[in-house]
């Protein structure tokens, strides 16, 4: 065997590995006893412990040396070169500091919860301070003469982005967003309430919805979760899960499209590239552009709420209800206090906040002392609003406590690339919203296909979009978007 | 770390890819899309795989030579023995035969499903004889100086039963069984049909019987799947499956019942011997003695429909079904084709037909080609019917396709079993039967817990049984009880 065969041969092997441990992980959320939890989490680490061994080992490393110098195909070449940095990322860290992060995690995610239930940040304070650490330290090996330490986390999350591009433009996007809730703030919010509906009902929508979006359920499946997510268990095995919300029938619905649109993206990777890693998405950014576009381009619009309201009323016959009611309903703005139940404007300021304070912590300016003050700071400032408690300020996330810095940009990321796409879409179909209002969804399906999902991880995130939306400005996309829809809808004036 | 840890250490982690790979093959059966079936064929292979080469390691050999010329306690002395035994068995067949049997049974059983599609013995010979040469191979590498070649087979399923033991005492059960089948041939069938049910009904009937028997839901669930099974995830993780048959409700009961039997054995293990092995089923007859014991003897007694008629009519308020009726639709017997559909009398001669052509096929005496013939005769002398074609005959079964030689005695070992635990318990709780009609099983399961479950794999199945039920017969008990119970139910005469 050459060196190809056998490191596609080890890649293969890896998925499946990864494959098994995703499967435990879906069965953890959805299914799983509650006895179980010791005994799978030492399943858990002991997956991820082989598969992190026959990543890093030396002969992975020497079939890259082979590869790099010899004369590959374009694919194979690209294969090399992610290969080649995901490599250097899983073998520059030593074990010491590896464990040293696992054991932190567990130590702050467990004060986290500690915390947060009791509203005392102090509790966290210490273990945030041992993350803030090691996770510096970590995030200087993986930089290595990047511009900004951040970089190097970024990279683990969405390849390709730098601090030296978000920054400024989450500084112009602040600023517009501001411009649109200061507008919208004095006007009265469009009627419409949504009744509560029953369970059984929901899960017929969902299924009902995931058909007419294009989810393959031969290829996939939906469950229930107490956090909706999305994971990949193999080649055609992508597992949605969703909550049933009787009382909130938006938040079903949300979770339900969001989850789909990241599935949907799952579905269509590159499956005849599996072996290369390729396979894969390019970055959480695009993958949350995925599911931002489904569930808030798409499923947040009039012509969506006119498909769906005829729908709606095939499973509750008696539900009182029109396309207008459930529009203004799905796009009420206000200034709040909680990420995840944020509008779809108001959300990338929470996310700004969070990017600001991350910075500091990776510029050595905040410690975990700080960060309370910074936060209710950088709340005053960029979202207008500031918390009561700790609970609903500086402790309402988990990523932290579980060393997670870096990601949060990713969901703003993808809300940006979600409306250029959604602009490119509009000039490709000029019937777009008319094939949504037909429940029709299939051509924008297979533009994103060819145009995003088949691409797979051959090139950095920033460069498919690019490849996708040439020159324009996705910061001014989701501005105009966001003008044209909450903009309207409250009847504000934009003044440009 | 001394041999005794760093043994433990492994099958620790042994456990938890078995734990694994459980999982996977759990989810396969219960909710994997069928699109997934290829990569889920990779990740069980390399589970296995994985599983294989950490088990058969030199190290592990020579950790168990250590502990061999060591002074340990019982418990550690019971276990380097019985890891001994299956190290040698996972050693002693060279790679080029594990390779060969892993072909011989795929195509084996693609064979097999071709042939019983078309009703053509001919289309599986050919595989089978393959199967049948290397399975012969297997059994002498296994056997080393048993008595009989087929012992070594029926150590992989119920270690420490023989042949020796097994043949008379099957051909005793034979002739009762078909002395109490003779007798009841010309009487009629006693009154009773269950009317048809919905599934949702069927489903709240199997939760509540689980949470009766005193299956903890904890430490465990219940799914539905095509082909109800059992499985053991991990510690604290037992996974029961059911399937939901409306127009039968007798079956989905006898399944729910027979599945949380084999439950309650795995959540009843010595779970503080986790990292010995010795926490696990002594072998699969008195696995099997534990799920009939609670289908058979105490599911199918008329105490029994007494306590569950009522919870039935709870859920069907509309039901008209008297305890009476139910325990007669119960106890149905006819000499039949199909084993899985055969009655508890009947059932054990079809295992005694196909034991025996096991014995001939191991002794030499049967090749493929002489199988449905030999299969016609044994039907004839030991069963009293013929089947008018290979899919009701040789072709019913799937596990020679599989390569399963040596399991089926375990069904009728079980039915042995539980019969002499059922009359030992009579006669430990005169008021056995008012606990059942009562709804109360916890006395019952805590003395199964205490004679059989805690004591895992520590001592063979025939060890344990003899020192529960003493110098008890059970082939005389389980023609007793059947006589008692069948017989009686048809107003049968018996002739001692």
């Amino acid at each position: 065997m050459d060196a190809w065969d056998q490191l596609t041969a080890r890649l293969n092997e890896l998925d499946a590995l990864a494959g098994a441990g995703a499967a435990l992980e879906w069965d953890q959320q959805c299914y799983m006893p509650p006895g179980a939890a010791a005994s799978r989490g030492v399943q858990n680490a002991l997956l991820s412990k082989l598969h992190h061994e026959r990543f890093v080992a030396p002969e992975v490393g020497g079939w890259l040396d082979t590869l790099e110098a010899a004369d590959l195909d374009a694919t194979r070449r690209a294969a090399v070169t992610q290969l080649r940095r995901r490599y250097r990322r899983a073998t520059v860290v030593p074990s010491r500091l590896v464990e040293a992060l696992a054991h932190a995690r567990s130590e702050g995610f467990a004060a986290w919860v500690d915390a947060k239930g009791k509203d005392d940040f102090s509790l966290f304070e210490g273990p945030l301070q041992r993350l803030l650490d090691l996770v510096r330290e970590q995030a200087a090996l993986y930089a290595d003469g990047a511009a900004h330490p951040y970089d190097g986390l970024l990279e683990d999350y969405d390849p390709g982005s730098t601090v030296a591009e978000l920054r400024p433009m989450f500084t112009r996007l602040a600023s517009e967003l501001n411009r649109l809730l200061d507008a919208l703030a004095p006007l009265a919010h469009p009627e419409g309430t949504v009744p509560p509906v029953d369970e059984d009902g929901l899960r017929r929508l969902s299924d009902r919805l995931l058909r007419d979006l294009g989810f393959d359920l031969d290829r996939g499946r939906l469950d229930l979760a107490e956090h909706p997510f999305t994971t990949n268990l193999g080649v055609g095995d992508v597992r949605l899960t969703t909550h049933l919300h009787p009382e909130n029938l938006l938040a079903t619905l949300g979770g339900t499209i969001h989850e789909c649109g990241h599935g949907l993206y799952e579905q269509g990777l590159p499956d005849h590239l599996a072996g290369t890693w390729l396979n894969r998405a390019a970055g959480m950014g695009l993958h949350e552009s995925q599911s931002r576009f489904w569930e808030n381009f798409i499923g947040r619009s009039l012509p969506f709420c006119r498909y769906l309201v005829p729908r709606m009323q095939g499973i509750w016959p008696t539900l009182r209800l029109t396309p207008e009611q459930l529009y203004a309903a799905a796009n009420r703005v206000e200034r709040s206090l909680i990420r995840i139940f944020a509008d779809e404007a108001t959300y990338n300021l929470h996310i700004i906040v969070r990017f600001q304070l991350e910075l500091g912590v990776l510029e050595g300016r905040l410690q975990a002392r700080d960060l309370p003050e910074a936060w209710a700071e950088g709340y005053r400032q960029v979202v207008g609003v500031v918390a009561p408690s700790a609970r609903q300020g500086v402790l309402q996330d988990v990523h932290w406590s579980s060393g997670l810095f870096g990601y949060f940009p990713s969901y703003t990321i993808g809300n940006l690339y979600a409306a250029s796409l959604g602009a490119r879409l509009e000039e490709e179909f000029p019937d777009l919203w008319d094939q949504v209002e037909r429940g029709e969804f299939g051509a924008i399906l297979a533009w994103l296909r060819r145009n995003v999902h088949q691409k797979g991880a051959s090139a950095d995130a920033p460069v498919i979009f690019r490849e996708v939306v040439g020159e324009r400005d996705p910061v001014q996309d989701l501005v105009d978007h966001l003008w044209r829809r909450q903009g309207t809808l409250y009847g504000a004036r934009r003044i440009v």
